[in-house]
C-alpha cells in the first residue's frame, strides 16, 4: 500500500531547477514536484491541460497575451494548446499534475527536456 | 481564458464541512476544495483513485487496517476500491482531484452525499 507523501521532503531531494520529480500517481496521471528558477522554455501541450500549484515562493506563467502571477496557495491550469513559459526570479516550488506520458517541454524539446526522477 | 485560482479565497466561501466546492478543471478531472471537520462516512470508489492534499490543519484518513495522518503540505492517494473514512478533530482544508463524475460518498451514499458547489 502506498504511503503518504510529504512534498517538502520530496522537494528537498531536488538540487536543480526544472528537474521534475515524480512523487506519486493518480490513475493515469503523475504527481510531480519541481523547483522553478529563471525562465523555462516556451512550449505547449496539445493533448492536455497543464496544472500548476505553487507550494512556496512565487512564479509567473507567461502567456502570449498576458502574465499570470501565482504565489503560494494559488493554482492555474494552462488550457491545452496554449503556449506558455514559466519563470521565477527567486526559487519557487510547484506541484504539477499531468498525464503520465507528458513531456515537460511539450512541443518545444531542447536542453531542458528531462525525464522525471522517481523521488 | 481561465483565471488563476486562490484556494484560500475559495475555501472562505464554504461555510460547512464536507460540502465540496469546485474551483476548476483539469481535462476530465475536477479540482475541489472542502473543509473537513468530524468524521465523514466509510466509502470507496471502484473506478478511481482518490487524491487528498492538506492545505491547512491536519486530517486522518482512516483505512480498514491503519490510519494515515496528514498535515498541511502532505498528500495521500487512496487506491481505487479501498475503503476509507476521512476525519478531523479541528477544521482542516483539503484539495481533492477526481474525475468529474465522482460522487463524494462513493458507494456509500447517505446524507453526506452532496453535489459540489461551483465556486
Amino acid at each position: 500500500m502506498r504511503d503518504k507523501i510529504n512534498l517538502g521532503e520530496k522537494l528537498a531531494m531536488l538540487d536543480r531547477p526544472y528537474v521534475p520529480g515524480i512523487v506519486g500517481y493518480l490513475n493515469d496521471y503523475k504527481l510531480v514536484v519541481v523547483k522553478i528558477l529563471g525562465e523555462f522554455v516556451w512550449h505547449k501541450h496539445d493533448e492536455t491541460d497543464d496544472f500548476f500549484f505553487v507550494l512556496r515562493g512565487q512564479i509567473t506563467i507567461q502567456l502570449r497575451d498576458r502574465d499570470v502571477h501565482l504565489q503560494a496557495g494559488e493554482l492555474f491550469v494552462v488550457p491545452r494548446g496554449v503556449e506558455h513559459c514559466p519563470k521565477a526570479d527567486e526559487e519557487a516550488e510547484v506541484l504539477l499534475i499531468e498525464p503520465r506520458d507528458t513531456i515537460n517541454t511539450g512541443d518545444a524539446g531542447g536542453e531542458l527536456t528531462a525525464d522525471p526522477l522517481e523521488l
